[in-house]
């Protein structure tokens, strides 16, 4: 059971039926760790996840986007599920080595805090060109690891970034500080801005 | 290019609009692989997901499905896209290299041809249930390796098969009979009965 408290800075834009639903299903690990598989990256409540789409549809509203990035695993069904708003298709990063990708690739490599190594992530050439404005989505924000290998991967097919949209961002980590000083736009639809031992704030 | 060529069995059930598709964007290497990877697997085309997504709620109309279950990468997006047609949340088993098994999860041994080794899949216990009827979907069949350990899983978890739902089943390989053999029922949108250098057989 986590408790609700809202911090000081709970005036955000934060999604509150998503909000609502972390705080009833959460499960707080240790002091950083908010374990989200009932509902996020093991077991996905594809309704919420409508509505998740909605919601970054309306946050990038501005933007000409043209295709939507993630990586796999969990990202795939988020970014899929928001893409039938954004009537674009999804490319997702490849993770493994596997006999039928393609040598052509664009690639950047990414430290996993949580597997603790890193790991490449790659997108067949074919699948971004000069010409998108892509959107990339991905279910957490930690350290920014994952979206700043996004980010390159985009830039070096010389397309341009419409923004980075998140289900969860732990503010209390560094990710929006890396992908702020590349300039990237940030929307997450929770921000969690510290976790303990049953609380969670927001803000 | 890849020239149409139907075969006897054109007459069956299936899908016209992705059998097109295979046809039209397909990348055949070898003799028995097709490279899919611009609208199935690696870019995803989300519309043909919905039509698929519907097609699987036609013909699987009569089984009371609670849960999809798939395994990730691929699979996730299509299982997503068809669980709003049947209103159940999805889980994906997760790939991990043959190593320690957590106590509470299901799991099965997965031999890969494409990666040439054996890894585990695995679901946490909270997420099938003996009560549910679960609609096991994946983007290929082939030696049915991948559908096996769904299905193990499903059953270690004491609840019912309502089926197999393939995007694409290559008729050539095991996997059917792999599957009517363990008596569980397969819809498949396209069958592909035989690859050659410049044609595909549909059956």
């Amino acid at each position: 059971m986590i408790y609700k408290f809202y911090g000081d800075k709970q005036k955000g834009t934060d999604m509150e039926l998503l909000k609502n639903r972390i705080l009833k299903d959460g499960k707080i690990i240790g002091d950083s760790i908010i374990k989200v598989d009932s509902f996020l990256n093991h077991q996905l409540d594809v309704e919420l996840f409508n509505e998740m789409g909605k919601e970054f549809r309306l946050r990038f509203q501005d933007e000409a986007v043209t295709k939507i990035l993630t990586v796999e695993a969990s990202g795939i069904a988020i970014a899929c599920i928001a893409a039938q708003y954004f009537k674009v298709p999804v490319v997702f990063a490849k993770k493994h080595e596997a006999l039928n990708i393609d040598a052509d690739t664009y690639h950047s490599e990414v430290y996993s805090f949580t597997k603790q190594k890193s790991y490449n992530i790659r997108v067949s050439k074919r699948y971004i060109s000069a010409e998108d404005h892509v959107l990339i989505i991905d279910d957490f924000l930690a350290n920014g690891k994952a979206a700043s290998g996004l980010v390159d991967i985009v830039q070096q097919a010389g397309a341009t970034v419409a923004g980075v949209g998140i289900v969860i961002e732990k503010g209390f980590q560094k990710g929006r500080e890396v992908l702020l000083q590349r300039g990237i736009r940030i929307e997450s639809l929770a921000v969690i801005q510290s976790i303990g031992s049953d609380t969670i704030v927001f803000g």
